[in-house]
């Protein structure tokens, strides 16, 4: 069913012990629309410039995702640049320049209103909200966000994740929301707040979900590279939604499996700089690795 | 079959936020060997000085440990105070008096010398190499270590490491002792210098085991608290090795058994302060903990 995801899209220039990119295509709904492609129908709503031409366009028309809510506006595409070290858990931002970013109002287009699935990134809690509230019949809504907001914002924040059925962060994000260090105790102070589904993402380390009063642990897949840790949070969420907006399944075994997707998805895209890999996937790759995380996590019972 | 373990016995101080507590039994022998006992028969070899007395052994007494081989000398024994803060995933050793533990050699008594499996714990390289030499009929030994000895003794760690079979460390200490940052090259550099098993501890985000080419990734249980860390090391090691002494069998399935039962106990270990939990464990509690794992892992193929 179709999934509607609204967030940034950016020339990220990024440096890793790998290597360096300079201005390669980026951003949250980048990674989630190329990445829940995969699975469902996706369309996207998300500002950029004027210098986002035709070969950028053809990225997403080449997983046809529509692109009809991608507004084009006078001035220059979001820009990020960050670094990652050591163990790569952590990027370090060097550079933000928002550009039209900055000034990003959400407008969805008619043709989107009858969305059943819906992925709010990581934007301004306000504008979430309009989202949410401009799409009386979706069937669910999944949010992201981050620790400026959680500081930031908190009342608005409070608002959004009280529409939302799905919230994704990580997890000190999850600390510092439920001011609480324990995570099964933090999960239980967040659903409390709206989301009866929430994933906490940990990195190399995989995602735990909370759905209702059952908890799964997913791992993150074992790699030999991790080439670029940019965007996984975001593909991690393409593949857990994609999964869900294509299943139309809210069963506690379904919402596991759209998990083990979600790490499927995250593990190709860490394997090269930006969404190349993605780009390159083919369904029986994913449903190989979908395996392989079977594999590694199997003991007899 | 028997299961000896070679280590310390110490006095722990411990500050956490949940409360404190002064001069507790402690020490890497003290948790593995009870924890162990669950499994199959242990005994131990360690030091301890006069201070230690009819109360504290009557603990191991209690779990049926043999004792002859921990040895009473003139001094006190080995105390250790630590606290641990925020998220709990590092202690801060606030103070270490080795004591007794300075000067110690271990001693084998006669009766021990058929033992059939060693776990030695986190000692001086030369003197866990010296144990090891002494018992040639060895099923299995198994080794920790610390990143103390990685870097200050790297050579003798390199003799004792090509003797064993199996080695549990933590992923700080995997990471320096290969040099990498990959966990996976990690460990195909580990398992070059010696243990074919290698198990990656990763606190509150479980374990990796590593046998052969198979990888098995093993969550830690998720707590509503985590009251106190100190030994959960050392009790994962002794759910780990206690099952593999109790069944003498290596197949990668029963060493993934072997790794959730690590998990299980290292769960118990952190729910209070000391070995209390440990002492108090009933058969059906471990049980039932291993099908919760299971339980938390599944997702369907």
């Amino acid at each position: 069913m179709s999934l509607l995801a609204v967030g940034s899209i950016a020339f990220d220039s990024i440096r890793t012990p790998y290597g360096d990119v300079q201005e390669i295509l980026g951003g949250s709904a980048t990674f989630f629309s190329i990445t829940a492609s995969w699975f469902t129908s996706v369309s996207v709503v998300a500002v950029v410039g004027e210098d986002f031409g035709e070969e950028q366009f053809k990225v997403f028309r080449q997983r046809s995702i529509d692109t009809r809510g991608v507004e084009q506006v006078p001035g220059r595409t979001f820009r990020w640049k960050g670094e990652y070290a050591g163990d790569m858990n952590q990027a370090h931002t060097l550079d933000t320049q928002l550009n039209v970013f900055e000034s990003f109002v959400p407008k969805i287009p008619t043709a989107y209103l009858d969305s059943k699935f819906l992925f709010l990134g990581n934007i301004v809690p306000v504008l979430q909200l309009n989202v949410r509230q401009a799409l009386p019949n979706l069937t669910a809504s999944a949010l992201d966000t981050m620790n400026y907001w959680i500081q930031g914002m908190p009342d608005e924040l409070a608002k959004v994740l009280a529409t939302v059925e799905i919230l994704l962060i990580n997890e000190g994000e999850a600390r510092m929301l439920s001011r609480v260090n324990n995570l099964k105790k933090a999960a239980a102070i967040i659903q409390k707040l709206g989301p009866k589904i929430l994933v906490i993402k940990r990195g190399e380390h995989g995602a735990t979900l909370f759905s209702g009063n059952s908890i799964f642990t997913v791992p993150a897949f074992p790699l030999d590279e991790v080439f670029d840790p940019t965007g996984a949070g975001d593909t991690f969420a393409g593949g857990f939604m994609g999964h869900i907006a294509r299943s139309g399944d809210f069963s506690d075994a379904n919402l596991r499996r759209a998990a083990v997707y979600g790490s499927v998805m995250g593990s190709f895209a860490v394997e090269e700089f930006g969404v190349g890999r993605l780009l390159r996937l083919t369904p029986g790759e994913i449903e190989s690795r979908y395996r392989e995380i079977k594999s590694l996590t199997h003991f007899d019972a």
